[in-house]
């Protein structure tokens, strides 16, 4: 019988933090911890005892005068077994090893310390998340492991093997409007695995959308019946570092994973029914397309935006991803030429290619292409700095373009979705900085490209188109 | 016999700008020229008289009281050819019109507009650029088109069809620490087309690479002359804007461009020598690395940096796109071990995963790296919100980070790129372009992904390995 992660790796009441020490890593999980309110009690480890953020620090686990739920570990690896039996002793629930050092190091040392711990691990009830993770961000309760990440909870679960790649995803998705319910990062995955957390995630009511990265597997058939499982309620992108030959061998010096075959693995996620995606950017554009994107009845798309050759690439990475830019029937574009005092240097067909000077035209020109049914998404494009203006006007009139985009979003049923591009200075960027709260605020899915943009969206209808029978259960 | 550019159209003595009235766009033209120092004469022409910018407004070009080499037309489109015959009078030798409306508005009075001025072009000695586009950057002489295009030349030639993505396209570059010798935005093509550019290019000693967006053509034989002979003696990057059924529709409408079938395109590109790219993105990559990067012998990567993940998908990604991440050798591994103070968390093969605190250290291991004659590139990822570290603690540590690499990349003939990555806010952003200022400055080429780095430094040994020949003539 597979092992079930126990209540403590998400709901401790109360944590202890071994190897907290000024400026260490320990001491960032404390500032964490108490930056993000964790609801429970929390007991620094030092063997030089004192006091830290008015808190006492205790020189070892078993001099903490209550129970413990939950330990995170940053001393050296050869100090980690002693605490483990340590834990074991004290009934502390879990273990979550921030300490590298184990099997990934590929000496002889590493492995069989990690054989040792996952041993005692096994012969008592005490869980080990790790070694060589950063643990678990869950703002409900306030367990997070860094200082900048959102307090608000969402409905995606994040479950990492490498723990940067999961601070920079969750800050990343953060900027474009997601919020978690849950992070796991879990390292070597000596005790556990991404298929429990994938199990746990099947009947997580906090959880809608679960992305994964993970650089490799020790119980294929397992993962597999897991995948397949939460597939089956829930959208599942799975992001496979190590993909390559290259890559994989890369991976067993980072997480000590068996990579395996890229063709297995395609196999594997399409026949778990999970989406696949080639890099944390395109995991991120398609976690903001589930979770924000009204499924589209089909591939019709309308442009709307300003610069022709923006508008022309534009058109060619819709078609490049599999989407029609149908031309606008004649009483379409009649009404739309209504609204344009001045036709030079506009293009009114599909894609629209206008200054977005005038708040009302656009808002026109978008009420009359969201209420044409042959259209299925409206994607609007800002060209942030390809305008010959001065940028401070660029940003001004684009400024209104979006809370235009925004308005409409916010009055018709008809998907829409914007793309924030052509930036180019950390000015530029601030700037995009600025529409991209406004954007996410309002619940509008924002992309960086044209071409990302198409990207995601191909592969949420693809899903749909592929899997109809979940269009009932769980198209958005 | 082809007709062939005046010096006009780069080095006119004066220029006249029809249609200057506050804020608009003659005006913006005008400031542009200023801002830039434009050398010669400047008369801004408007109906009304008057005076803007301590200059005098002169009714009409013929009421200017001397000769006039170039004129910008701002004025509507139906004025136009009253215009181009008050040049032909004046003795004007080259008119940019960036006044649209014309073949490319799809209407038959747009159409014979253009056939009209076409025709006055043809019958005299003027020149005509455009109708609908940006004109011409020469920040040599001081002609610009916008207000925030670097002042400083360089060596890349810019030939765009469109007008805004010129614009993008120029700043964005400069961004990359890329300077222009020229660049032309010729829109409709009505007479000066992109040949005639090409042709130009070939033997102006100011541009050493030529980069070219162009949405379609009206003589494909000439074209393919002019990219061959171009192509023979300098590196012609090419990005073709409606390359898709649904893009070139929407060329007719921009320029009024008959694109071409893909296919056609691609062996025209591939037999003329020229590189092919599919986005501005790629576009600048590819400038980037003909610019900065040094020939490497091969496909032997070394790729240096922090966090497992990231290095993980750095690997996969280079090994997409063809490269090579070999092991290192037994000596070398024991060296770099020598540097480096403990092993946890750290991979010391290739790629190299290592925190990047220590100046010295990541010193010694670049330079170790970089002696070893069995990689042919250094490749240094900064994934600068990845860490779990408060982000302005990160932000310091990677500037360590950026400054070694800089100091290495100014002592050793290795090739080495350098790209700055996982960026998330607009203040991530302002960061990241402080570093890349940096680097820009020490001639070290900076992208912003593994992928596109890999991606463009691939077309870049593609071009070499494909044309030998060009490896002794162009090779940097």
């Amino acid at each position: 019988m597979s092992r079930r992660i126990n209540d403590s790796v998400f709901n401790p009441t109360s944590v202890a933090i071994a190897g907290v020490s000024p400026s260490n890593t320990g001491q960032l999980f404390l500032d964490s911890l108490l930056h993000h309110g964790f609801r429970g009690r929390l007991y620094p480890l030092n063997h030089k005892g004192g006091e830290v953020s008015d808190l006492r620090v205790y020189p070892s686990i078993k001099d903490v005068p209550e129970p413990v739920d939950y330990v995170i570990s940053c001393i050296p690896a050869p100090l980690v077994p002693q605490l483990v039996k340590d834990c074991v002793d004290k009934e502390v629930k879990t273990v979550c090893l921030f300490t590298a050092g184990f099997s990934e190091s590929k000496k002889k040392e590493g492995r069989e310390l990690e054989t040792e711990i996952r041993r005692l691990a096994e012969a008592s009830g005490l869980r080990i998340l790790g070694p060589n993770c950063i643990g678990v961000y869950y703002p409900k309760v306030g367990l997070s492991f860094a200082l900048d990440l959102p307090q608000e909870s969402g409905r995606v679960a994040l479950i990492c093997q490498s723990g940067g790649s999961a601070v920079y995803l969750l800050r990343a998705a953060a900027q474009r409007g997601v919020r978690f319910s849950k992070a796991v990062s879990y390292g070597n995955a000596c005790d556990i695995d991404e298929s429990e957390l994938l199990e746990y995630f099947a009947t997580d009511h906090e959880t809608d959308i679960v992305a994964v990265y993970i650089e490799g597997v020790k119980d294929g058939q397992r993962l597999y019946r897991a995948l397949k499982e939460l597939s089956a309620t829930k959208p599942v992108i799975v992001l496979k570092g190590g993909y390559t030959t290259t890559g994989a061998g890369v991976a067993a010096s980072h997480t000590a994973s068996l990579a395996g075959a890229n063709e297995v693995w395609d196999s594997l996620l399409q026949q778990a029914g999970a989406i696949r995606v080639y890099s944390l950017e395109e995991l991120i554009d398609t976690i903001v397309t589930f979770s924000f994107l009204p499924l589209p009845q089909g591939r019709r798309v309308a442009m709307f935006g300003t610069g022709g050759g923006t508008t022309v690439m534009a058109a060619d990475e819709c078609a490049t991803n599999g989407f029609m830019l149908p031309p606008l029937p004649q009483d379409i574009q009649d009404d739309l030429r209504g609204f344009v005092a001045t036709n030079a240097g506009t293009i009114l067909g599909n894609p629209i290619d206008i200054p977005m000077r005038l708040g009302e035209t656009s808002y026109n020109i978008l009420r009359r292409l969201s209420d044409y049914e042959g259209i299925d998404l409206l994607v609007a494009q800002i060209p942030l700095c390809s305008l010959g203006f001065p940028l401070s006007d660029a940003y001004t009139l684009f400024d209104f373009g979006v809370d235009t985009i925004i308005r409409v979003h916010g009055e018709v049923s008809k998907p829409m979705a914007i793309v924030i591009h052509c930036i180019t200075s950390g000015e530029s960027w601030q700037v995009a900085s600025n529409y991209l709260q406004k954007c996410c605020q309002a619940g509008l899915p924002v992309y960086h490209s044209v071409a990302s943009a198409a990207k995601a969206i191909d592969r949420f209808l693809n899903y749909y188109e592929s899997q109809p029978e979940k269009r009932k259960t769980l198209a958005p």
